[in-house]
């Protein structure tokens, strides 16, 4: 029985942040596996106030059995109570918390078409919390469950009943649980990354220039985008870090000015397929050429979700020294490997990455450079061979970061 | 790892009688322990032509979380989407599937009065599973899952580590999987129980005088009474089968006309306490006396929860050779102890149970017999040493069951 205590505090009190008197709504995607978690994290919010702990469960088993059996006009439907039960909390600007860790082989030797519908049917279903968390109503967290499907994935050179200790003991050495504060340990480094967030912000820069073997690309970043990092501020006055761990700072790009080629730097483990080796070339911002050594369909399905999935939504910078790249594994999960390096998100735009964006209409956020999509894919191009170059609006390009590691200081 | 399928096939063939095209909804109560059965149901509902499988899930850990560590705000509360959910199924007339099998302890050591707010919290927000079934608006069953907790309450006297799997050959036994064509057995079965119920209510029997050793009671029926067993027919006009395992029969007793005394043949476990060794003594409908070797006081308690609790709502035949009475223990749980034995409930009538009941007022119903109650609680009289007759309107009385058997073919 792994003691998940100080995990559950961490969560509590740095990431969701929980304030006394709130709901915490653990959902709408926690997996059984993650019971003794989901229990302890309850035990934490009611001693620090919660009002009510709620969980919907999402069984990964019962999503490949559907994908394995429905019939062909079931295979595109998804429940309307899922969309229902996050307006529920999110209206009342309760606090959320996602924990993940999926088999990224659940759909491994199914019709990848059908898994692809089914995902992008439960993308759509899941409208009501993509807005919600891009609209950063409700404070929010996603954090990592060690559970044994995952851990089989990350962990197959180690004899089967020790991979889910060793998955645990990687999550609480990233997570800073070995140093005797950890939640003091957390508020300093959050404080570390707002701090280079905000920095980043004054320098009013025009786009972004990076440049690593395969990749020759230039971000365009639109007037008013701000860059976040460690903590964020929600539309209900909570100031909370919405990822478990995280090593990132992060802005808007503009979904009209993205030219060149990223090549990925890690796989991209995404509906169930591992999307590997790949590079993905943009023009005026979109999406024109795409190519992977395996599973490039699953790839291209990504960006056929909607016309928003050929745009980016996000641009994000991770030094490679992070404690997640650190560990020195493929965790097939976005929220470590994204930590583990620089990356760029395809899909939607999150408001706060844009000065007035949360009160900004549809149209006039799109119009300022924001993109709009039901999808919101997160793959890494960042890496120790990797420069990074900030554009100012007289050309200059000043590094960002050298060989995969900052290279100014906040 | 337990062999589900056979039974999953029941469930969906025989229980819920899942038609194609039709969803499957398993919730919203489902136990995450239940979660291999839950796939195996999956695999068959869908192998039966379902377009969807949902299920929501119930954790019984949150919900004594809850009631140990809520503050007095949120006791009171229960989450809207949970009723949304069951009227997005219900609504379109979707297959329902409870499966059941709770730990009878789960608040035990804990305030009985805050488990009794978040038990009744819980009931208003699930009210629209409760209408709906009422309703009868689509087919629906409730069958029976192993799972630690249950198999501990009913096999304590066995090594823990054999109980689950004990339990699991118990229910399987009980659902006669072992016969060559369960589902076959079962449409046999069910056919034979609503053939006898039609029987008894063509019938139009005064009463019944139940004997043996410590019982002689004669229970009045009113005129418009109606047996009700096996099979139960939809508003989406499905025919299904709303209890696996059942083995009973049961009708309106005349809330006004019950006398004599009748001798419990099985302990009563009720709110926490097993009543044992008891008897209860009517005169006119009421309760007049009662006394029980063990746990009296519990037992007075039911009878004085309000004025129709000590009246009679209900009374079912059950053949004492009953697989359920077969397997020799008392499994704690309603499903499975009230299809051992003939039995009396105490408290709430069945509406369905009197000619035109659904549509009467309540004074109307009451006035033809039918009984108004908070409570409704189940116990056992029946036994191979009971001798039932149907008392003819000449004050004959035909022999129903003999020595526990059914004395009658339909």
């Amino acid at each position: 029985m792994i003691d998940f205590k100080a995990y559950a505090e961490l969560i509590v009190h740095v990431g969701v942040r929980l304030r006394p008197g709130q709901r915490l709504f653990m959902g709408p995607n926690t997996p059984p596996a993650a019971a003794p978690l989901v229990h302890a994290v309850a035990e934490a919010a009611y001693a620090a106030g919660a009002r009510w702990v709620d969980a919907v469960w999402y069984d990964p088993q019962m999503a490949r059995l559907r994908v394995q059996h429905a019939p062909e006009d079931g295979i595109d439907e998804y429940p309307a109570w899922i969309g229902a039960a996050t307006r529920e909390y999110s209206g009342r600007g309760d606090a959320f918390l996602t924990l993940t860790g999926e088999d990224p082989d659940l759909m491994r030797g199914l019709d990848p078409a059908r898994a692809g519908r089914a995902q992008q049917a439960r993308a759509r279903g899941q409208l009501a919390l993509t807005e919600a968390i891009a609209a950063n109503h409700m404070n929010w967290c996603v954090a990592g469950a060690p559970m044994p499907a995952w851990a089989n994935k990350v962990l197959p050179d180690l004899p089967p009943e020790e991979r889910v200790g060793e998955l645990w003991r990687l999550i609480a050495q990233i997570c800073r649980l070995h140093l005797p504060d950890p939640v003091a340990a957390w508020h300093a480094h959050v404080a570390d990354l707002t701090a280079r967030a905000r920095h980043l912000t004054a320098r009013r820069y025009t786009g972004l220039h990076f440049e690593a073997p395969g990749t020759d690309l230039r971000v365009g970043l639109p007037p008013g985008h701000l860059w976040q990092g460690g903590a964020l501020a929600a539309a209900n006055g909570v100031a909370y870090t919405p990822n478990l761990p995280t090593e990132e700072v992060f802005t808007l790009p503009d979904r009209a000015r993205v030219d060149g080629t990223a090549r990925a730097t890690l796989p991209l483990s995404h509906a169930g397929s591992l999307i590997e080796d790949f590079s993905v070339t943009f023009k005026d911002g979109q999406v024109v050429d795409l190519s992977a050594a395996k599973n490039e369909a699953a790839l291209r399905k990504i960006v056929e979700t909607d016309a928003g999935a050929a745009r980016l939504g996000e641009v994000a910078l991770a030094a490679a020294s992070s404690p997640v790249a650190a560990a020195g594994r493929l965790f097939y999960n976005t929220l470590y490997d994204e930590n583990a390096a620089s990356h760029l998100a395809l899909g939607h735009a999150y408001r706060f990455t844009l000065q007035g964006g949360e009160k900004m209409s549809t149209d006039d956020f799109a119009a300022a450079g924001g993109n709009l999509s039901a999808a919101h894919v997160d793959f890494m191009i960042g890496s120790a061979a990797m420069d990074i170059y900030g554009i100012c609006e007289d050309g200059v390009e000043e590094p960002l970061m050298k060989q995969g590691e900052w290279a100014f200081s906040a």
